[in-house]
C-alpha cells in the first residue's frame, strides 16, 4: 500500500471544528487505500501565545526551557486530531517527536534533524494505524526536547517523507498553492500547477510564505515530491518536484516580495582588505543572518557597504556597526526599515538573457528607484522603497505576462 | 545538604505573576541552604480547558490520547517556573514525568506509580540545580505517557519525597492548612498545627479538599512528613506525620463534609445471599466507586439497600440498578442527589467512647434527620439532607469545642 505524508499547519487545525474537518480528510484518504503519516503544527496561534507567556516571565528565557514550553503545543493538536480520527472509526495514534525517534542536534530553538529512527511509526503503520506526528519537535542526542524553529513542521514532514520513502508529501495550508505573485497584491496572479524545486526554493527565500525555504531545499536535495494545497477545499494545489526533462522551462515562473527586511549602510569606509570581513564576522557571532550585501565601486579609496537583515535583527546589527565604526574609520552608519525586496524567479533564466534588463526597465518606467541588486542563476532581486512594492510587483507580473498560461 | 520536595498546585501557578512569586519562594529556600525538587501542576484551570477541548471533539476520547493531551499542561507551567528561577540567578531545570523516570502501570488517566528511577533528578541535583518536575504524569512500562488522575501531583510529590529520602514534603496550596472544619462554613474553625496521617486520611476521604486521599495514604505508609501550607503567605501550615508517642491524642480533631455524593436505594429486595454481591460486582465492573453501603435490618425477608456514589456516577449506578431490578425481584430503585455527608474524625476515638452518641444527639437537637451511618475506628459519618449541612457542621464543631486549643 502506498504511503502518503500529510502536514497540516496551525491555521488548518486552529479550532476543534477545523480539526474535525482535517480528520475527515485523513479518514477519506485512508479509506482510499493509503497508509498515512500526518504531521501537525500547534493549533492556530498557540505557539505565539506560549512565547508571550514566556516573555511575561523573563526577557531572556533559556532556549532549553523555551523548547520544553513550545513543544506542548503540538501535543495538544495531535492528541485532539487522533481522537477525532478514532471517533470516526479509523484507528489512529499520536506520537511526539521524541517517541518517533526524531533525533536532532543540541541547538535548542533551531535544531537540525540528524536522523529519524521511526521504530514506533513503523510498528503503528504495520498495525494499520494512521500515525499522527508532532511537527516542529525532536529529541537531541543528549535526550533533551528540541524544536526546529519557525516552519519546522514542514521540515518534519519532508524528512519523514524521505525516511519512510513516501510516495508524496502533502503540505496543507490556508492558501490554494503557489501563485505567480501574491494574489493580495496582484488580482490576476495565477496558481501554478507545477514548479521546480529550485524555483520554489528561490521563491521561499525571497518572501513567498507558502513553504519554509529549508524544507524546500531538503525536499529538493532528497527528491521528495511535495504537493502544496489548501485544507479548506478539494482543489489540487501546486506540485513541487525536482526538475526533469518533461518540465517546461519557462523563463519567469513568479514574482516574490519581502517586507520583513531592513537595510543597514556603513558609509565612508576605507576600501582595504579585512574591513568587510570584520563587519560580517561580528554579525555572524551575534547570530544575525545577512541576506543581501552590496559594496559600492570604490573611488578615492573610500567605499559604502550596505546589507539587509531581518527587521527584528536591525537594532542588533546597528549596534554592532556603531561599535566598530571608529575602529574601521567609517564616516557613519545608517539604517532604513522602509524597504522591500522584489524578486523575479525562473529556471529559464539559465538559458535566456534579457530578464534583468526587462526587470530594471519595468521598474524605471514606473519611476521606482532601485537601491540594491542581487542575483542568482535563476533569480534577480531588487531592493526598493516599501511604499512602492505593490506597484512594482503588479508591473513586473504584467511585463512578464504571468497571468497567461505558459507554453 | 538537606533535600526538600515542594509541590505547587494549579492555583499557586495560575498566572505569570504568581509563577514569579513561587520562583521567589523557591530561590529563598535554595539560598537558605536546601536542595530542592519542585513539583508543579498545570496553571490554574488549564487541565479543565484541555478536557473541554477534547469534549468538543468527541464524547468518548481514548484514554491514551487524553493522557497525551493533558500532560501538556505541566510542561507549560514547569518550563515557565524554571525560566523564572533561572532569571533570578539560580540554576533550574525542568523535567517531564518521563524524563524523571516516573514509571507507572498502563492504566491511562488513573495510572499508579510503580517506581521512580530518577537518574536525571540525581544528576541535576549533583550539579546544584533546582529540579522542577511535572506533577500528575509518568511514563508506562510500554513507553506511553500516562497521567495519575485528579490530585495526581500530590502523589508525584509524596512519591518523590520518599524516593529521594527528603527531609520534608511541602504541599503549597491556596488555603492556610488543615482546619477543624471548612472555615467558609464555620467562622471560628481553627487551623491545626499538626495532625496524624490516619486522621488526615479520614478527613481527605470524607470531603476535606486540602489534599488527595491516596497521597496521604502513601505518605502515611512510607512515613513521609508533609507540611500543607499556603503559597500566598509566609505562615506555617499544618504538619501531617505518622503518629508518635509525643502527639496529643485528642478525641475529635475535625469535622469534614462532602457534597459530591448521591444516594441510590434499591428497595424491597429479597433478603437472601448473593443479592448484594450481584449489585456491587456490576457497579465495580462499570468502574463506579461506592462509598457508604447500608442494608436495613430485614423484616419479613424483604430489605432495602442504600449506597452512595460520586454524583457524576449516579446516572450509571441508577442504570445498572434498573437493569437488574427484575432479576433480583426488587420493588423499585430511587436516587437522591440532595444529600451531604458529615464526618467527625479523631484518633482519640480509639480509646474514648461516647463520640457517636454525642454526634447523633447533636444532630437530633438540631432536628436534623440521619439517613445513613458508617464508621471507622477513628471516624463517624452521617448522611443528611444537603440543605442542612451548614447547620450540622457548625453544631458539631461547637459540641466538640473544636474552636478551643486542645490539651
Amino acid at each position: 500500500m502506498s504511503l502518503i505524508v500529510q502536514k497540516y499547519g496551525g491555521s488548518s487545525v486552529a479550532t476543534p471544528a477545523l480539526i474535525q474537518r482535517v480528520a475527515q480528510r485523513v479518514v477519506t484518504a485512508r479509506r482510499g487505500g493509503h497508509n498515512l503519516v500526518v504531521v501537525v503544527s500547534a493549533m492556530g496561534k498557540t505557539t505565539d501565545g506560549l512565547v508571550a507567556l514566556a516573555e511575561e516571565i523573563t526577557d531572556r528565557p533559556s532556549n532549553r526551557e523555551m523548547d520544553m514550553l513550545l513543544s506542548s503545543g503540538e501535543r495538544i493538536s495531535m492528541a485532539l486530531l487522533s481522537m477525532a480520527i478514532n471517533a470516526m472509526g479509523c484507528e489512529a495514534i499520536s506520537l511526539t517527536g521524541s517517541q518517533c525517534g526524531i533525533i536532532t542536534d543540541t541547538a535548542h530553538r533551531k535544531a537540525r534533524i540528524m536522523e529519524i529512527k521511526g521504530d514506533r511509526i513503523f510498528s503503528a503503520l504495520a498495525e494499520g494505524k494512521v500515525v499522527i506526528v508532532a511537527g516542529f519537535q525532536g529529541v537531541s542526542l543528549d535526550r533533551e526536547v528540541t524544536t526546529l524553529g519557525r516552519g519546522g513542521s514542514d521540515r518534519t514532514a519532508v524528512a519523514l517523507a524521505y525516511r519512510l520513502n513516501a510516495e508524496l508529501c502533502e503540505i496543507y495550508t490556508d492558501v490554494d498553492g503557489v501563485f505567480t505573485a501574491d494574489p493580495r497584491l496582484v488580482p490576476n496572479a495565477r496558481k501554478l500547477d507545477t514548479i521546480s524545486g529550485d524555483e520554489m526554493l528561490e521563491l521561499a527565500s525571497s518572501g513567498a510564505k507558502v513553504m519554509e525555504a529549508k524544507s524546500v531545499e531538503f525536499a529538493n536535495k532528497y527528491n521528495v515530491t511535495i504537493h502544496v494545497r489548501s485544507s479548506f477545499n478539494e482543489q489540487p494545489g501546486t506540485i513541487i518536484k525536482r526538475e526533469d526533462a518533461m518540465m517546461e522551462q519557462v523563463v519567469v515562473r513568479g514574482i516574490a516580495h519581502e517586507l520583513n527586511e531592513a537595510k543597514v549602510t556603513f558609509r565612508g569606509v576605507p576600501d582595504r582588505p579585512g574591513v568587510v570581513a570584520g563587519i560580517f564576522s561580528r554579525l555572524s557571532d551575534a547570530n544575525v543572518n545577512v541576506d543581501m550585501i552590496v559594496q559600492n565601486v570604490s573611488e578615492s579609496g573610500i567605499t559604502d557597504v550596505s546589507f539587509t537583515v531581518r527587521k527584528t535583527d536591525m537594532r542588533i546589527a546597528l549596534g554592532i556597526c556603531e561599535g566598530i565604526k571608529d575602529k574601521f574609520q567609517a564616516k557613519d552608519v545608517g539604517a532604513d526599515e522602509e524597504i522591500a525586496k522584489v524578486s523575479v524567479i525562473g529556471v529559464g533564466m539559465r538559458s535566456h538573457s534579457g530578464v534583468a534588463a526587462k526587470m530594471f526597465q519595468t521598474l524605471a518606467d514606473e519611476g521606482i528607484n532601485i537601491e540594491m541588486i542581487s542575483t542568482s542563476e535563476i533569480r534577480i532581486s531588487c531592493v526598493i522603497q516599501a511604499s512602492e512594492v505593490e506597484r512594482a510587483v503588479r508591473a513586473l507580473h504584467a511585463a512578464f505576462e504571468l497571468e497567461k498560461e505558459a507554453g
